[in-house]
């Protein structure tokens, strides 16, 4: 043994801590005037965006704030909320994005919770906060984006002091010198995840799985560079999957989308030559059903990444007209988002096109920077067998992983576990060893003591042609202990009845997992376009 | 603040030791059946690579071997040199490789200044260890790989022992469980600088650098999935610039070259379909100067990534014609390789063909991975002005940067100061903030007290049609302290004489910094292809 190799020590040379404010610096450097933010007529370079960028961070820390300190930002995706993944930690200070459909008391609980400090809200938002403030314990300082492309321009606040968002650009000062974290696992952004039951869990995310994030997002999506990415991804929601960290480290140019609709998207996707962007499968249900005069199709390819519930096959084969090469990954807000992705091989090129987009519509295989994901039985800590039947719970290592709960060691303590951060989703393996989520543990069927899974039976109402959009939930049943209720919304101008639906269901598949019952009706979502199982799981109640 | 932000500590499941071994694991799982290496006849998938990797890892480790001992390589660029990137640092050890040029006295002061336990040497270079192995203190354990395709056979050691290659992979346990570094700064190679002086210095890399160079590397040269690489870049040198580990993280396949002509480049690339290479400008030089009946022209782009002395603008301009795109890289064997590269702007499109190429052979800008690169003046540590001219020191910071030199305190003192790693390179920036390098520190020629470059003077030597080649070094003379002195190959069948392109020089630069003689003839060359100066400074003294 050669013990002289561990007597060369880092120093500052050899060793810095991991951040993606590093990838700022370097693209304003090597590419000044190039495109970095398009929001309607405002256009900015790269130099302009650091600028930017550098005087906010002034801008905060002269407020006293730093390391550890809480900025919450409560708005849609524009410039300001890019900016500020940058802005924010260039003070020191931790980026704490707020979802913009959460409700005032939720919000006054973020505010005490994370010990918001600064308070960046949309001038659209401001009665939300309004009311926050009215019952929060802390009193942040408010700092209004006054965007002229909002909807609604609700009054200004009266009682209370606040400097807009430019103030901080305008009086901030260009050479300040950006902090680098002190070490790289030093705090980055606080994520609250809209639990559906309790109130929120605060995820921390680190400088170092940024990072990393964002180098194994340009590995695994084969990003080349300069792409043009259009942010329909809400930034609040796991930072937009840390994809405004992954764009400035390929000098790409980010086109903002305030609000989403079909029409515009396929409108900025054509005007700005938009070669990325990533949606919910929601996001592409719209684009599929949208009214063909507002669809577009494309003669180039526009690579998708989509995450968050299964894209049905169907919607996945309906996106190739339009030219959108769909890449559907997988992750929580407690993975920095995306951790596993259908890769693709070259043997499916054989496959039947229906064939193609079940592989594709599995959530995979891990990214790069991702360093084990399994599926194990909870009980024993044992992998499943890859059989594509052995139902198990997704488990994942990896320095992707959040830090931990802010203030809930209970719960951080029960998401790691055995060496493993435990992701509460159920799942099997195939014999190819791509991973397939069948449920969310809570959201399972037991029936008669079988395990049914929601999403198989959403998955067959999906291929029924009536169907725009469906969720299945639990429902308590004396004989059986739980039966499967099905919540469909029909597309427009289609018809269907239960009879037909609970039939489709009993022809394709395990007839003793066809619902009991199916409610029609439009179905409540989350702000990310999550379909709220939780407020069905309520209905279902009642009936 | 926040202290709860602090208090959420790292552990098994959301921090793991960032290593490059990960990438083999990761593509294994995911593309067990594609391609991982071609060496005529000889192929192997993904599965099949890991598997051999493992029970030579496990036939290593069973030798006893593991953190901090080293493992010496003195190979070419066969499967097996690939395999050792990975099967090495897999038992825990560090690997060695060897530039296969070196003389059996270097060899023999490596061994024991590395402290090499197992020495695994292809046939073709056992008489340069037997001769080592006469004069050295340790006697490591040889190991021979026995290649089909060596040219030179010489008889096997009769009066030591020896094990096959091949007998670690049959007698290995592909169940062994390979040994990730127990932390990331642990050591992961060790390189040997061919210095032109003294003995050479052990270069540490650590396995958080190499995983880094590969991130960076697949980012700056926007890698796509499944490239197909053709090894020409020797792996004894800086571990072959990481794209064994590079490559392995892309699932691309690797075509691999013994021994490298121009007529089997061109074969190889064209039989696999290669789609990315690595070479010397002087491997670029030899195949603009081909015999045109072995020469290729492809309809399509093959990436060629180039780095050591800049290539000449005219050898850049007839790589085009090949199909050759070519990214100019700058690093060192310090800084694992590639640190700056002459990235592509949009605005060279609207320049002259000529233009272009002198735009593309600058050393540039930093690589994604790359934290600082500056040019300093060594007296003040102040940064030179963006001006083209003022001649600077280049400073490189980031995580790339090596350990230090094994057991070398002063050397490795010397080499960081100022929380700088000082490259010993002279350059300077351009107006769009380019790096230029203008000379080692080591070649500048004192003139009359004026700097004059030798690279300045080599690049309009190669803008001479007969000139081959060319090299320019300083010869003292009582009169001016140093002037220049060139030395230059021809190009076959072509002819010039010194007073012509000494006037050619005073025709295209600065009259006082051309050449005062020059002097005809092969020049002297490393194992890398770099030209020695070091020989025709001792050749120049006899003039």
């Amino acid at each position: 043994m050669t013990i002289e190799y561990d007597q060369l020590k880092a120093n500052d040379a050899n060793f810095v801590a991991l951040t993606p404010l590093s990838f700022l610096q370097r693209t304003a450097d090597i590419y000044p005037d190039r495109e970095s933010l398009i929001y309607h007529e405002r256009r900015y370079n790269w130099a302009q965006t650091r600028a930017r960028c550098t005087r906010i961070a002034s801008s905060i820390a002269a407020r006293g704030l730093g390391r550890n300190d809480t900025v919450s930002v409560f708005a849609f995706n524009t410039p300001e909320m890019f900016e500020a993944h940058f802005a924010v930690p260039m003070s020191g200070a931790v980026l704490n994005t707020i979802n913009t459909r959460l409700d005032a008391a939720t919000v006054s609980y973020i505010i005490d919770h994370g010990e918001s400090k600064i308070f960046i809200v949309d001038r659209q938002l401001w009665p939300v906060l309004e009311e926050a403030l009215a019952t929060s314990q802390l009193k942040p300082e408010v700092i209004i984006i006054d965007d002229v492309y909002a909807t609604d321009k609700p009054a200004l606040p009266e009682n209370i002091e606040f400097s807009y968002y430019e103030d901080l650009v305008e009086r901030g000062d260009e050479t300040f010198q950006w902090r680098a974290p002190e070490d790289e696992w030093q705090a980055l952004t606080l994520n609250y995840t809209s639990g559906t039951t309790g109130q929120p869990k605060g995820v921390v995310y680190h400088h170092r799985g940024s990072y990393l994030m964002t180098m194994g997002t340009v590995v695994s999506w084969a990003l080349p560079q300069h792409p043009k990415y259009l942010y329909t991804v809400p930034m609040f929601h796991c930072n937009g999957w840390g994809h405004a960290w992954t764009m400035t480290a390929v000098a790409g140019t980010v086109v903002c989308m305030r609000a989403f609709s079909p029409k515009l998207l396929f409108d900025l996707v054509e005007e700005h030559q938009v070669t990325h962007f990533g949606g919910a499968p929601i996001i592409l249900n719209m684009l599929a059903n949208a009214p063909e005069s507002e669809q577009k199709l494309f003669d180039r390819t526009i690579n998708v990444m989509t995450a968050g519930a299964p894209p049905p096959a169907s919607v996945l084969e309906s996106m190739t007209q339009f030219g959108f090469n769909i890449m559907h990954v997988y992750g929580l807000t407690e993975t920095y988002g995306h951790i596993l992705q259908a890769a693709p091989q070259q043997s499916w090129n054989d496959q039947s096109s229906v064939r193609q987009a079940e592989l594709k519509s599995r959530q995979g295989v891990r990214f790069a920077m991702t360093e084990a994901v399994d599926v194990i039985n909870p009980d024993n800590g044992e992998s499943v067998p890859w059989d594509g039947e052995t139902i198990g719970e997704i488990a994942i290592r990896g320095n992707t992983t959040m830090k931990g709960y802010l203030k809930d060691p209970a719960a951080t303590e029960k998401a790691f576990q055995n060496n493993w951060f435990m992701s509460g989703d159920l799942a099997v393996i195939h014999e190819d060893g791509y991973i397939q989520v069948k449920d969310r543990a809570k959201d399972i069927i037991i029936s008669g003591g079988e395990n049914i899974s929601s999403v198989e039976i959403e998955g067959v109402l999906y291929k029924h042609p009536a169907v725009g959009e469906a969720a299945v939930v639990a429902l308590a049943d004396e004989k059986w202990g739980e039966v499967p209720c099905a919540f469909v919304e029909l597309k427009s101008g289609q018809n269907s009845s239960e009879d037909e639906l609970i039939e489709f269901c009993g022809d394709n598949m395990a007839r003793f997992k066809r619902p009991k019952i199916v409610v029609f009706g439009e179905l409540p979502k989350t702000a990310t376009g999550k379909i709220q199982k939780n407020v069905l799981r309520e209905k279902a109640k009642d009936l």
